[in-house]
């Protein structure tokens, strides 16, 4: 899923999704909560509508941003007090007003209010928002039922930080709730490569095969095939455009940093071995060009090759599912893909 | 003409001006020259291979820019010193070195080198300039004949300031150098919409009217209009582009400043009459939000639109004339833009 935080995927118009093939579009609860605010989303038909994407949308709960506030936000039992970054108002989220506001911005899937804590965090630190993440599915499951569950999904999330024992005993609490869906959250927030592959490994065997099955904020290409070699079905990101505007695309053949004085005089495309409309028109010399300008139009060729990249390895991975060939699929992809090293 | 500064139209992709139905889009000597280097831009085909554009550009100069350097810039007979922007390195533009760099940009149509005064100047600094601007002229003609005139067209340039007696000598000297089309230049600069009119209104009588006639670096809907009504040709702006990347847009009720609060809910588009892709799709009440979010979509949308604007202002200018109902649609164009005030 392409990250459009406040409403639009960076540099991107809904044309451009579309025309990457992308399906859905996430939006932040936060973010749009602040900024245009839960009443205009609403009363311009929800986000769908606002943004005139008009194709399946998701919300993640905004638990996330609000513990990125360190320290301007107060935690407890209750909810999360915290102060906004655009003018230091202050305001309170608790999981029945998270479901308010997800309903209001009438997103396809809403996710639940959970409890991100920080890496490294100690056991205790992390049981504690084990237990708050349970706690707060069940209040967020009450409220949305109470909202009209039959509108759109709620999808619970999984904590537990690093340990297997709490990311046992999370998933067992969420699983137990029957969300339509269940989230991996808490990783890709600091932790090795082999203690993300350990604990997805480890987490996902708790959660249904027959619901989605979605790996919060990753990834990388590669950490993308991995979670899918151990079951994950959804993914939402914004490396790709985010490093697309700071001068790096995702390639067949690896990332390249297409800022670097090396693609000066290059007159290959972005991706040699893409079909993107970008691809079939414009050189790296040209696009490097617009970057070292900073020239908005660079930012948009680069972040629309990098979703198109993106959108184009799910289905290629959906492919070699399908045709169970994914373990050869990996392997070649990742062959051509870490050949630039 | 829409500009394309650095090589792109900011915001904008070639597909974007395309789809606007631009025919031609404007470079500038003076920033290609510096980034990415004429060379750069030479090996690629020229400019309108290397920025996938394919289709008719033009070149101005660079004497506009240059002059503009004020400070840093010191001119002789012989041509300009002044240091980059970019790095503080030297250079010197003449009139035969303008020619070489223009010849290896490549553009369709390429600019002479002119010496565009400030305002206001003084009768004396305006008639310097005038005698300097002809002198450039006969210099520029000779080294672009030696670079194969066939290949490109060289337009000279009218200056003059507000002097009538001076616009005269110019025109009459620009226009018996039989250029294949010809500018009005130091417009637009300073002045007033009067003395613009009256000054646009003496020089055009000296010009042939079976070559184009370009009034540079103009404008706002209303001057185009006035402009054409005495014989104008051929413009450029940077005003759709720019107006629209700070929060306002041209359309057929006049200018919008969509990023003012009155527009926070309004579910309109960007132009009630306008049929542009933008139009067809996005609410005001979105595009605001996405200007106080600094969302590059915001200025990708707007940017289209006010582009697509100006250039079906231009369709409806030609169709009228063609029609013989110029000063009718003029008049109508006119009444609705202006309601708002």
């Amino acid at each position: 899923m392409p990250v459009g935080t406040t409403g639009a995927v960076r540099a991107l118009t809904a044309e451009d999704l579309e025309s990457c093939g992308a399906e859905i579009i996430l939006g932040n609860t936060y973010h749009l909560y602040l900024r245009p605010g839960t009443e205009i989303v609403k009363r311009h038909g929800g986000l769908a509508r606002f943004n005139s994407w008009n194709k399946p949308t998701l919300t993640d709960s905004g638990g996330y941003q609000v513990f990125s506030l360190k320290d301007i936000a107060k935690v407890t039992d209750e909810g999360v007090e915290f102060r906004s970054h655009l003018d230091g108002s202050p305001h309170f989220f608790t999981p029945e007003r998270v479901m308010e506001i997800e309903h209001a911005i009438g997103a396809d899937i809403i996710m639940a209010f959970d409890q991100c804590v920080p890496y490294p965090a100690s056991e205790v630190t992390a049981s504690h928002g084990v237990r708050r993440t349970y706690d707060w599915a069940k209040r967020c499951l009450k409220r949305h039922r109470e909202l009209g569950e039959d509108q759109r999904a709620l999808f619970g999330i999984v904590q537990g930080s690093v340990y297997e024992n709490l990311r046992t005993q999370s998933a067992e609490e969420i699983v137990g709730l029957e969300f339509p869906g269940n989230a991996i959250g808490g990783l890709s927030v600091g932790e090795s490569k082999d203690e993300m592959e350990s604990m997805l490994a480890h987490t996902i065997q708790y959660l249904p095969a027959d619901k989605p099955r979605y790996l919060m904020g990753v990834g990388y290409p590669e950490d993308i095939l991995m979670a899918v070699s151990h079951g994950v079905d959804m993914f939402d990101c914004v490396l790709p455009t985010r490093n697309a505007r700071t001068g790096c695309v995702f390639t067949s053949v690896g990332p390249v940093v297409y800022r670097n004085a090396e693609f000066a005089d290059d007159s290959q495309p972005l991706d040699p071995n893409c079909d993107c409309r970008v691809c079939r028109r414009y050189s790296r010399a040209y696009i490097r060009h617009l970057y070292n300008q900073s020239e908005i139009t660079g930012m948009v060729l680069s972040s629309y090759h990098s979703t198109y990249f993106y959108q184009q390895l799910m289905r290629d991975i959906r492919a070699s599912i399908e045709a169970g060939r994914f373990a050869q699929f990996r392997r070649e992809f990742l062959a051509r893909y870490q050949q630039r090293g």
